[in-house]
């Protein structure tokens, strides 16, 4: 399999600029992530201060962005990264059932967005869990729910399907694929998680499905968990100026590195990432 | 006279983004600098790495951050700026014969481009200055150059003109407007300085003109000198990834922070740069 000089995963501003900096400067960039580009700014109504862009809706940006990856003939490779381990002078990246490599890895993955569920974040740990790996022990034999943000999470409900007798899937995106059979796929939207007589409760609006644990999923992963032995500092990774995490090799930027979450922020630090991740190749290969 | 809230001394990518940014948090910013904005940046050939603007130029990148400026009202005050005190609360800055006050500073001057002559550090205090403005009374009535390297320079030099009989000036760039007629504009440029026998040489090539002192006027100050108590790590500011400086509300952003010398990471770092001047006001004002 070919080796990339810089695998860059996110497609949001920081990954995009990241790999324009990375390929402009001749390295071979392979950019992971949704060829739909950062939901996030898609969405955006308007933006006001991205330099050059006056009141621009977010829809124009990602088409001036998507322009820009277009005329230097950079592909988007629709891959989920599901961990990235140092190899020592390398790094392999999960991606499904696929191991990718890469000399280096540029992390621009953001940070978990959208509105919290009313009663998430007061019940984690306490009935709440955002990771089934992680908390699969805790819940073998139980009834649970998953609140799947994206079709990708399926895969996570089938696999609590093995353990738990049932498991309520609530997808909160169109569209859901086949399903092991006792992972019942609701056809309301969870609107609100409430604890009640030592249950979970998931609300939909008029009914209220109790459970014993209900998993919230959503796209980003908590960087800490992407990849192992990475510092960080509450959700965010740990970088100096030069957005150098302590994993030789290993830059970071954009939201993922911490405030404040803005795009010209995030742009501005995937250039300086993708210089460093140039001067680390450039270094060691002499 | 009016405090402004935030003074942003620059106008290049990195002032612009600042400015806006603080304007848009409703911050009264007083933005200084060059109306023609950075000349490094108009004078582009093509610029291949701004996200958004694929291989755009220059000229033309510098009119869409113009055409941000002009949509959010911004205008640019056109005063040079030669020294900045912190007062304690405040800022005091000399602007010329003016003293402007702001609660914050951010500095985003860029660094010094192009390189030194020979012979100009070396003989710095000791018959070369950076200032016309400081070291004018000590050049009173005596016969002096000045090498220009921007047609901004051409107003300091007339400045001298009124205190010394004679100004010899060398325009490091091409075409000069009418200068007094005391100040004699050459045909040559500097290419080094020597101090010989009590007085300072210009040399150009073939020639050497003898002055009492050289004056070297580049657009860039160095950070340390513009702000006394500035602590530098050579031609930088020092600033930590909020873009703090050692003194509190003064920040820096740009290329004067360090390399790499880019416009999307100098817009990425006046973004934050206004965000903690605006944190630094609001936490004061309560």
């Amino acid at each position: 399999m070919d080796r990339a000089d810089i695998a860059v995963i996110g497609t949001g501003p920081a990954g995009l600029e990241a790999a324009i900096t990375g390929t402009l400067r001749n390295k071979k960039v392979l950019l992971l992530g949704s060829a739909d580009l950062s939901m996030k700014l898609v969405r955006a109504h308007e933006i006001q201060n991205y330099l050059g862009f006056p009141a621009v809706r977010g829809e124009d940006l990602a088409k001036a962005f998507q322009a820009h990856l277009d005329q230097l003939g950079i592909g988007i490779t629709e891959e989920r990264v599901s961990a990235v381990y140092a190899m020592g002078d390398y790094f392999a990246l999960q991606a499904g059932e696929k191991m990718l490599e890469a000399r280096t890895v540029i992390l621009a993955t953001g940070v978990v967005q959208g509105k919290r569920l009313p009663g998430e974040e007061e019940n984690l740990g306490r009935g709440v869990s955002y990771c089934a790996t992680c908390d699969a022990s805790l819940v073998k034999g139980k009834k649970v729910a998953v609140v799947g943000y994206s079709a990708r999470e399926e895969a996570e409900a089938a696999f609590l399907s093995e353990i738990c007798p049932e498991v309520l899937y609530f997808p909160m995106y169109p569209g859901t694929s086949p399903m092991p059979e006792n992972v019942k796929v609701m056809a309301e939207k969870a609107t609100a998680l409430e604890k009640k007589d030592g249950a979970m409760l998931v609300k939909t609006g008029e009914k209220a499905y109790p459970v014993e644990a209900v998993f919230v999923l959503r796209d980003a992963v908590a960087p800490g968990q992407l990849v192992p032995g990475l510092e960080t500092e509450g959700a965010h990774v740990k970088v100096n100026r030069r957005m150098e995490s302590n994993l030789p090799g290993l830059f970071a930027c954009g939201d993922i590195t911490g405030t404040p979450y803005q795009y010209i922020k995030a742009a501005g630090e995937g250039n300086i990432a993708a210089l460093s991740a140039v001067s680390y190749l450039d270094q060691r290969k002499n």
